[in-house]
């Protein structure tokens, strides 16, 4: 069980969907960083339960706790412990799961690795494992602010099913994000995917869709080849997260119908600075940020709950039926939303103190 | 600079394209696997330029030494190095490289990171390095025969632009993907695919594609979330590829248009075995392999290298031209295919050793 | 800040003396070992301060609550997350150290690199920073228990500045060693230390001494030449505890006074198994556990708080006084020797699982 | 099998005793720092055999070569490999040792852990392994003399059995200790010294001793409490070292006998600095470089190849006796000193970085 993240901006993160808690603890974070738990809740009320009708209705505060690593609101250079206590309960909504494996679940594969799970709630293997995550995000976020000012993370709903946002990846705000709960960047688009969600959930029945997120301001030279380059790291840090089913940087997938004098982004000077003309590299080149937007989608799958009977096995090896019971999001990308934000946030803090460590002010 | 790979089967690689040469420390192999420097030569003839007409001219035989960690014939434990001397070294071909970016190539960027770059060849950006990793994956094919023994991983080529062969991963063979030089699990497909690469060639222009690879016989229980996910590991082993532009696992992008009934793979016993009907899950669930074959694909891009002249800039930051020159493959996929199935190799290796500490024989 | 140890049982502490609290996240402990709360609280109370006359009267009670990773009494091979709330806060006892260096003491290092600390109680120096070390261990040792049964750690106090305990590292029981509040393995000795420390501390001032510790029960095999090797690990490991200035293992520093033909080990068998002779080795050779007993000590500075003023620097670099304030050991090493045994306890367990990654059932 | 060191200025080191060579991997190594195959082999010389007539007449010219990661003179921020070919191999030497094992020799150990051993000169356990060390150490201490210029290390022979040099670590210079075949920082110690080891080696004995070490111009700041302080990384990577049996700093083993009044370093002011009137901290406090000279020491055992015959037992499992044949140095220590710097030069590189990383320039 790897539960850690990180070179030098280090994550552990713990905790199960019912049982004392879920957190992290950060160990890497320069000192002396201005650090309160109004910064880390933030990003938690983004990604929680319950915030808006298209999402689960489990209803979680999700209240953090620093438990270490500030003083006098700054941080200290040790270890930030931070606590999030679980608090709505029901465990016995989740007693057949005790005994049957939910399809497109994680329950047989950690039976199979562990011998054992915590049935209640998906246990590890729930979203609410990401909490940690966004946690420490916040705190990756303050990181950069200081030492990497103008760096700016934003993702937003690209695609729910076939529905697609236009979205302008170099001028969307968060501010428009934040603007409707679906969290797409195409206000436009946001009624018809709300309304696809509820449809879908009336139906007992879920959808998924693609992610986009752009990283704008992300200085020149993060990243490092050969196996730890900059777009390796951002397709780990998406690709685990839960429900992800592929990544693609720049042109992705579709870039490969293309040529490459069709493909190749042209290097011109513009206000002193090394530019392209076009960005199909996705602000990646050879592994190292080159100074241009860093724009990359996540696919993410339908949720695998749904309120069907479907056939399936139990844990003694039977083959039995099991109906979806519980409270869950018919789409997991609102929430998402946040946590690719947040795990982007932790590769490129990771990179930038690596950078400082290797390359800068030599 | 981060060339290491691995948690428990590390990975060191190192080399330039023009240099001393290239290679690989391999630390963490277990004792007493039968290796010789023929199992690795075998993998690195099927990734060396100059194979066949659809490659690189550039003629290096790419001999390995094995300078380490053997003993008559088997692994002793230490750390096994393996060292490929660089041969057909043409840095006059690259002179005008000292002083111009190339397009979409890794030279701004290195430039950018490090403040200096090894402009022969490409230096450490170039496929090159990809040596070391393929002789370390052949050592982890030898690992995997011993420790989880009928594991297969094979990869071909899926896509050329748009011409998409038809393969069925669960019945591909080897033989079939090695039969014809532009590695593509469909014969019939061959002959096009081989056609567009010559024309595109004679053009001075350059394609890209897609790669599908398989992975089966892999026990279930391999994985461990939450960071570490086998699909993660796998998304970032592949993104770290040279010209690799996106990942998708079972469904990926296109299982996002499905709903969660359409979508959801239902269990079910077979012989003793819990199975599922469909494999949308690609052979990994929450992070963990679940028994399936694990299917994947993996997009690169058009070679960035043209025999175009193109807008680009100088070390001295003004705008220039640049027309591509030295020996390339106008499409990478065929040498790519050893590469992917490395990397796939790789990963499993270690998540394999990482089990036997964990959770085996408890 | 590194606040993680191990490759395989990996753990995070966290906390500094006063604040939300302390603890440990342990990130790599294999699935249904059996644990409980009190299995940990057994051996916080050999490490608690205020336990016995020769200890500080700081008074915490360290309760422990486990968060995470365990499911009806067993682990889950997830994270285990560890917290014990901090209780008997009196930060005003430490308001002078807000504006001195504390002699000896990492007020000033600290500064130096953090350019803050927390200066109550030594703020993350503290030796209450263990508290997670010990916890850690003590699940460490579960592991043990159940992948290595007869594995025994067993450390004791061997010398209070001149006073030498006479103790067999082959047959002392851990009894014995807890039969006494200064836990020296010879009880005929016990009475002098503890008058010892009782008058050093009437006079305000301090003592150190030596910790030897040994494993008794090690399978052979344990370690990882060349940087890994086991007793190069438990080197790290008990110079990582706070106050200490020196290891040895077997012969130490002493056996640098014989000649190779007196300090050799010869081999021989007994009852199937290779023994050796004498084991001025420590149970190590090349870096290896040889199955002989592992016997290694530890040097205790004396404590650096001492109630005499003492002259030193503020933080405004001004020459000034400073006389020690607060609750304090006038000699560490009783509460020390938990401490060692936990450290130990750590290394070994992560050796094994090494070990099985590697090399055991080829 | 664990051979690779550091977190940031990372090394892998490889090769056996016998074989094709010896060497390491730097990955971690900044770019642009100056860099000449003759910066490395000054210090090989120093370490290689045959130079003296105190050392083993073994002989072997230890030429290395660069194979990677640098160009035009400078280093490219890619991974530096480094091979040093096996010349002078007389395995017919070793026969006997290929069925028996030596006493206080790695040979038994390695059988127990892997099953196999390269009995050839000891294989991987052979004091040849350190080659690769000295040569990442060389260039550590190119990237010391860049980005903390001042700083230097010296280590010398403080003891030789009972025989003990008169050293300050304050001033001994590197020249004094170059001056004599011994390496002693005492030449009036230094006939003494040299005629017991010739003694003792036509005795076909062996004796051992005492290192010490000094780190000169450190900065305050390095290390990394609570696991990685300055040194525990130092302890591990003295008792990484073959032969070694314990490590001390400051005031050590015998400061334990001092009370804390005795033992204090008491603060002043300097020339604008914090600075301690006494160093028994050893220039580390709370883990952490505090500015003043870093003084530690370690033992080292009497080499364990003697020329007498000597009780041991066969790889079957029999008693048997074993004479010491092939060619050793009767005495460690003198080529020992270079690799006890390399060592604090590879600890004190790696801090360094981490420093950077987390602490400069916020």
């Amino acid at each position: 069980m790897s539960s850690h993240y990180g070179q030098l901006f280090r994550i552990s993160t713990f905790g199960e969907s019912h049982g004392g808690g879920v957190g992290v603890v950060i160990d890497g974070c320069p000192p002396r960083i201005p650090l309160t738990e109004a910064d880390i809740q933030h990003e938690l009320d983004r990604r929680r339960p319950g915030q808006s009708e298209v999402t689960t209705p489990r209803n979680e505060a999700d209240q953090c706790e620093i438990l270490s690593g500030t003083f006098e609101g700054v941080t200290l250079g040790s270890p930030i412990s931070i606590l999030v206590r679980n608090k709505d309960h029901r465990p016995e909504a989740y007693s057949e799961m005790a005994e049957k494996y939910r399809p497109s679940h994680a329950d047989y594969a950690y039976d199979a690795k562990f011998g054992i799970r915590n049935w209640q709630g998906g246990g590890r293997s729930s979203a609410r494992e990401t909490i940690g995550r966004v946690a420490a995000a916040a705190i990756a976020g303050k990181v950069l602010d200081q030492l990497a000012p103008g760096i700016e993370v934003i993702a937003y709903v690209k695609t729910i099913q076939e529905l697609q946002a236009e979205v302008d990846p170099n001028t969307v705000s968060a501010e428009t994000v934040e603007s409707n709960i679906v969290r797409t960047g195409d206000p436009a688009m946001a009624e018809t995917m709300i309304q696809r969600i509820k449809d879908i959930r009336s139906d007992g029945n879920s959808v998924g869709g693609v992610i986009e997120a752009v990283v704008r301001g992300c200085p020149p030279g993060l990243g490092e080849p050969v196996f730890d380059r900059l777009e390796a790291d951002l397709a780990k840090a998406m690709i685990s997260l839960p429900a992800t089913k592929g990544f693609e940087i720049g042109s992705g997938f579709g870039g490969t119908q293309l040529t490459g004098r069709e493909h190749n982004d042209h290097f011109y000077m513009e206000d002193g600075r090394v530019r392209t003309k076009t960005n199909r590299s996705g602000g990646v080149q050879g592994g190292i940020s080159n100074g241009e937007n860093i724009i990359f989608r996540v696919a993410f799958k339908p949720t695998a709950t749904i309120m069907s009977s479907q056939p399936t096995v139990s844990k003694e090896k039977e083959d039995t039926k099991l109906k979806g019971r519980g409270r869950h999001d018919a789409c997991v990308l609102p929430r998402a939303v946040p946590m690719v934000e947040a795990m982007a946030r932790l590769v490129l803090c990771d990179h930038l103190l690596r950078h400082r460590a290797f390359c800068e002010n030599l």
